[in-house]
């Protein structure tokens, strides 16, 4: 069956997302500036510049084939309404149902924002949690650890991949 | 002269101690249980075994290791009214002042609470930050990052210790 997987990054401090960051207001609190040293690690790999039609070069190495890895395991994608009003591609009520139909034999990413993460983890729906720790302080911002239910959801490491401008922690539900 | 250095375990979620952790109700939200696992990649190691006087036995190796030299390395402490409450030593007023002078070659370690340490990171006063981060949900509690001024504290990855009961995150000031 599908694994169902949280992949994202987040601030030394906690945050997934710095405050404010809206794309109606580009400039507020240098907001773009903390998100691309929270995203570094990701903006530089070879595989994800390709993707996105950013031009030749970027890095390879093992954090392009975890990029890459991660990016072909995905058969769907689950995200909240903030993210979706951020220009993605939303899913209704009954997503992971749905999402378990459409994904196949391959795995369904919880995508964010931080609240949908919340609510996967307090129904013990995620298998794999996947974070990329970066060294930057946002000071405020969307937590993305909030609002868990007690006893708190169990996950055990199961790999850590050492990289320059983030630590890719990797944890599997116990 | 002297580093002034960080070194403590940390919950997944981001908190350095669960809630009501206090001596006095000790079977307060099963804090106890939750701080032995926040703590066991410490409480595991020989090292630790033998200074406490817990007895024989005990892991070895590079967590071991690790917290021996820690250890060895630290010429004084500075802690607040909270951890010094709990049954620990106190520093006054002008603690780094008089533990700079105190530690000569050795270095000195901001052994917390949450709120000390916090008061160092806006002073820009932390040259190395290094933590435990254990795969463990409290779900409240003190939280380490919070109160932090902007721009945030600049710190780059400097090396990472990947253990079975938590990673070693260590970071130095840019």
């Amino acid at each position: 069956m599908s694994k169902v997987f949280v992949n994202i990054g987040l601030s030394l401090d906690g945050y997934m997302a710095p405050e404010g960051m809206t794309m109606k207001n580009p400039g507020y609190k240098n907001w773009g500036a903390k998100w691309g040293a929270l995203m570094t690690w990701l903006l530089n790999t070879q595989y994800f510049r390709e993707n996105l039609k950013f031009g030749p070069g970027g890095e390879t190495g093992p954090v392009n084939d975890l990029v890459r890895t991660t990016t072909e395991r995905i058969g769907a994608n689950i995200m909240g309404k903030r993210m979706f009003d951020q220009g993605e591609v939303a899913w209704p009520e009954r997503a992971l149902v749905l999402a378990r139909e459409s994904a196949g034999s391959r795995d369904i990413r919880i995508a964010g924002g931080a609240d949908v993460i919340q609510q996967y983890l307090n129904l013990g729906a995620i298998d794999e949690l996947e974070i990329a720790l970066a060294p930057v302080f946002f000071g405020g911002g969307r937590r993305l650890f909030e609002n868990l239910r007690e006893p708190g959801p169990q996950f055990r490491i199961d790999k850590v991949l050492d990289g320059s401008a983030a630590t890719h922690l990797r944890y599997v539900r116990q």
